[in-house]
């Protein structure tokens, strides 16, 4: 018996040393490298080329090794077994606190005086008045930036797939609620799945339905957003500024148009990534109970996508 | 009688004018357009040229629009009245929050993200493990703003002239502990009085006491620190990074080579600026006890010089 972990491109040294000491008695195998693939019975998996898990004949559960589960999914000959993501606290008070300094950053007008700065000029501005938040999707992660936002004394509301009630924020749901969902909004929070549904959601329609002054941060994934919509936002409103940490393709290549834009703050996919000392017994306890044909924790559903 | 705003460079048309409604019985006057400068009995004043409340013969009191008097003191021919200072609940949250904002943008890495963005760099990073801050100044606004921290997870010492005794942060006092309040700290923030004893305070031997990798932020006053010395400092270590909001000449002249620094941030004096809406229930209050004879609201010590 044996676990995968099918992660290219990551350094999993320390994953595959705490996983053993939580699990002693299974071998923790870093792919291509597997002792013997009819082994392998439980597989961590993140963004795994096409057909990799296809060998692993006794593969009984997938680990997602993070909370959106897209590049999973996009694998068109993904086995049919259960698939569970991570939900971590860690995971989300990151996303928290990379969300409520990006906030501040504009609150303090700090895009307009590091302009400023380059060209050594002094012109003082009070704080931009940012008082409405909008989150687009309120699951894990953009259910507790609402209510963090809220709690912090915004207004927020939020907007997803299905209705969702949550405390003290106004929500909307449904295609035909989306545009009304984001008129009032100072700051507009992307952190919605990727799925067929929410791919390029984010157009120019969208865009155009924003207030003049608006700001727009996405921290979801890349493809959710039309960026050729959001540039024009941007060079002619109602955008004023955007912070993008996801993009369609990562590393954003160097010749992307978005790297120079005055009006865009980018930062290399940072605002809440997996966090192996927080993740491991959760990975452990998952791998126990597929052992024991027990549903999953945090479970995916393959029709929603998420 | 009247009362005087003697604040150059500045509209005070809304002062003048909410001033009025708090005292409809009084004349209130923009110097230097003074209609008779004997009636004037009452100043409210901001970096005034030298002199010129000279000829104000019946002043009773000086009241400073602001949090620090040294402009105010640095008048050598300023006539002995009782002067107060702005204590200001609104200015306290907005030196926090600017802070607060200035913080976070420093374990968000944004300051290297921003540098990468100009490079079309794709190089992710894990935040800034800041855990320790030191306040340098813990009155009204290095108190509240130590608090904040402490009461936001950071381990927080403070150091002041005289001891100071505050919940949960180790403080340090007088010249001798300076060196050591700041050892161990990732982040310091100045918030001291510029006196004749803080002037040149911040100085090579004191950023030369800092722990490799140490962030700075002044929010106070510019003659407080040796510019040589923090530039050195930046260079050549142990500072990584600093942002200034406050500067020995303001505005920060063109030419000046912190402008174009890559590890500073400037912002054009900001952090916390006397809020107008706020302060004239203050102004007002103190002008009723001059007229008494009664002692000010927030009175400013000539010998310590805050």
């Amino acid at each position: 018996m044996s676990i995968a972990l099918i992660i290219p491109d990551r350094k999993l040294d320390d994953l595959q040393q705490r996983l053993q000491q939580a699990l002693p008695e299974t071998r923790i195998e870093i792919w291509p490298e597997l002792e013997d693939p009819a082994e392998v019975e439980f597989a961590v998996v993140w963004k795994q080329p096409p057909g990799c898990l296809n060998g692993l004949v006794n593969l009984k559960a997938i680990q997602c090794f993070g909370a959106g589960v897209d590049s999973i999914l996009a694998d068109p000959t993904l086995p049919e077994l259960p698939i569970s993501r991570i939900v971590d606290p860690a995971l989300t008070d990151a996303m928290v606190g990379y969300l409520d300094g990006i906030v501040s950053y504009y609150r303090l007008q700090l895009d307009v005086f590091s302009r400023q700065q380059q060209q050594s000029v002094w012109r003082p501005k009070s704080p931009r008045k940012l008082n409405h938040i909008t989150v687009l999707g309120l699951g894990e992660l953009g259910g507790a930036v609402a209510d963090h936002f809220c709690q912090a004394g915004y207004q927020v509301s939020g907007w997803a797939r299905s209705g969702k009630s949550l405390k003290n924020i106004q929500s909307f749901a449904g295609a035909e609620q989306l545009h009304h969902a984001v008129a009032a909004a100072d700051v507009v929070i992307c952190l919605l799945p990727l799925t067929s549904v929410t791919e390029n959601l984010l157009n120019q329609a969208f865009f155009q339905a924003l207030k003049p002054g608006a700001i727009f941060i996405n921290v979801a994934r890349g493809a959710i957003v039309d960026e050729t919509a959001l540039l024009a936002a941007l060079d002619h409103g109602p955008l004023v500024a955007a912070c993008l940490d996801v993009f369609r393709q990562e590393p954003l290549p160097s010749a992307s148009p978005l790297w120079q834009h005055p009006a865009l703050l980018i930062t290399p996919h940072v605002s809440a990534v997996t966090n192996v000392s927080t993740v491991v017994s959760q990975i452990a306890d998952n791998y126990r109970r597929a052992q024991q044909g027990s549903s999953l924790l945090n479970p995916v559903d393959l029709v929603r996508g998420y």
